[in-house]
């Protein structure tokens, strides 16, 4: 196990009803005016802004409003969220819905303090130096970004999609409440469901391997497995939206890498495709995973695709490349049996940019650490999942 | 799921020479002066002792000690070291040492704030109001209490031990340095892994279950049964005193039992027998675990201990009862393979006391939420213990 620093400051308020601790957190914490954030308006649909303004009323706690944050979160809100921000005094603010609200909040956050452009922080130009405090009310089981510091925001003048993080993004609460998450769409919970399970193949396939990280992500994969087939099929069932909104955060808050040296080259391939094409993040990822795995599966990584075929799926056999072959094909089917469409060429996309987005991303560094891509190897990987 | 708040501000820096940490962060969080606390000893033979006080010395930051903390912490020594912090104008306290040591440091750090005799904090007299800041270097991998906000403290005139907690004890960071554990002896190692386990346990066999949390438990598990036996074995096994002490960390740090009504029946039992005879906490469970496994199992539950021994420890059978019963026993022999007495009466404990000590176990609270259990349960868990 590697030497690591784990720093989990984000409380968790999870169940329930559990909203009605925002506007006395929000007190404690001495909010005095508070930027209340949110996507295209599910949350007015669902009664989640409702439920929000009223904590705020109950307090008297004054907002203002940023709305229509989209799903791949531009630097150009990010900059009119900063402006906001200064202009209305605001000194916290609340991300209400997914992982791209948050992401696009947090990326607010640091951009209040900064006199430069906010994409130099994800250009690597500029570093976090201090951040608003922010706090979530999650909508959709997928990103974690509501237990981490990341953020990943895409810029269209530069069709690029990038990535940065900080402690000082790190939300101080989430209130995670599974109902708030009924009335997500088939398409993105399934899409959740892909994004938290690459999330923990990102970590489990990574080295040194670690008994304590590795048997935990696949508890977190085997939770998912177990109910996400069943959040699909009943939205409203408690039991299942539970399991996978809370097993979502956990793959993302640090605990399942910590000691670990990460992989991460599906996102970061992925994030190419959302940066041209907009597409849905988990989506994309899920069309990309399997041939990922098949790409990267050789004689000296065949134990750990073995095992996990057997201790996730229960795929038995002496030969440990069938078993991990068998895995692989569980994998894809499972995204299959959640209705992700398994080809790019579904969404539209055709060969055009392959190789255009293998150069942007390897742009900023190289990728792979499970096992390093060349730009033919993810060429090859954008081919295969046409 | 029930409803939870997960909140786990502790600070963990991993791995060899994380100590290197500590000047740095005590004097970020301004300490002017500090307690550093300790057992008998042992930390000035293995380097710990020095290593600390060379850190102190880098930031300059003056500390008087508290030296000769015991194995089952006395109020005593709690009531001292608040009079030293008093006295002394100590500002942070540096817990050096085993969970004793820990959770004897963290009682003093809210004795520090009380008036009264800080028994009242365990009898439910008095709450916790206001703590000094601690932190942990840990030198034993078994309580957790170097990631929450628990104490366990005896009072050796009443020939109590009982438990308090509160969010203001939680450590405000842990060193957790593999090395710092090379020198503990097989017992005291033996005796950590036992207690670790049990914390699952308590956790694990509880209402209601729980996908996410209960297949983690299950990832600790193995864990530690993958690796406890080389700790034993090779005490200076880095990876394998790694994996412990992270296991034995996220073992009750909160995660395992968020959302979920731990039972804590067997601790309970046990801390009866620490009080009246004090022996090692972990040998005392380790007993009883067995005992009190075979006594609640039932039809109700079966499903839920069959389980454990197909997922645990790989046990393979269609009559639950007879898997059930064969995870008890794989349970037991492990315990034993690690070399801990399987009877009481090894420990020089006979049956004097047994109705006394379930009396006493049931004077503040019933016990056992997997399954409430009776004095005259209590009394035959004990006896078969014998």
């Amino acid at each position: 196990m590697n030497n690591f620093w784990f720093s989990v400051p984000t409380d968790i308020f999870f169940g329930k009803d559990q909203v009605t601790v925002l506007g006395k957190n929000l007190k404690k914490a001495g909010a005095e005016k508070v930027l209340l954030a949110y996507g295209h308006g599910s949350i007015k649909k669902n009664g989640v802004y409702n439920d929000i303004v009223s904590e705020l009323e109950k307090v008297s706690i004054p907002f203002v409003e940023l709305s229509g944050i989209d799903p791949n979160p531009r630097i150009s809100t990010v900059r009119e969220g900063a402006e906001i921000c200064r202009k209305e005094g605001v000194d916290y603010i609340i991300a209400a819905g997914a992982g791209s609200v948050i992401d696009c909040c947090k990326a607010i956050a640091a951009a209040r303090y900064y006199s430069g452009d906010p994409w130099d922080f994800f250009t690597r130009k500029a570093t976090i130096k201090k951040a608003l405090p922010i706090c979530t009310v999650l909508t959709l089981a997928a990103t974690g970004s509501e237990m981490n510091g990341g953020t990943v925001i895409s810029n269209p003048e530069t069709e690029e999609k990038l990535a940065t993080g900080s402690m000082k993004m790190k939300p101080k609460f989430s209130v995670l409440d599974p109902c708030y998450t009924f009335s997500v769409p088939k398409d993105q919970t399934a899409a959740g469901i892909a994004d938290i399970m690459s999330h923990i193949f990102e970590q489990y396939f990574s080295y040194p391997e670690s008994a304590v990280q590795d048997f935990m992500s696949e508890a977190i994969l085997k939770t998912i497995i177990k109910y996400g087939p069943t959040a699909i099929e009943k939205p409203d069932d408690y039991e299942a939206r539970a399991q996978i909104m809370w097993a979502g955060t956990i793959a993302l808050n640090g605990l399942l890498g910590a000691g670990k040296d990460g992989d991460w080259a599906t996102h970061l391939i992925e994030h190419e495709l959302s940066a041209k094409y907009d597409i849905t993040h988990g989506t994309g990822l899920a069309i990309l995973t399997p041939h990922w795995m098949r790409k990267v599966l050789d004689k000296d990584n065949v134990e750990k695709f073995s095992t996990y075929g057997r201790n996730v799926w229960g795929i038995e056999g002496k030969d440990p490349f069938k078993v991990a072959a068998d895995s692989i094909s569980a994998t894809s089917r499972f995204f299959s049996s959640l209705g992700i469409p398994s080809k790019l060429s579904e969404l539209g996309i055709s060969d055009d940019k392959f190789e255009e987005m293998a150069e942007s991303a390897l742009k900023y560094n190289s990728i792979g650490r499970f096992k390093c891509l060349s730009k033919s190897d993810i060429v090859e990987i954008y081919r295969n999942s046409l």
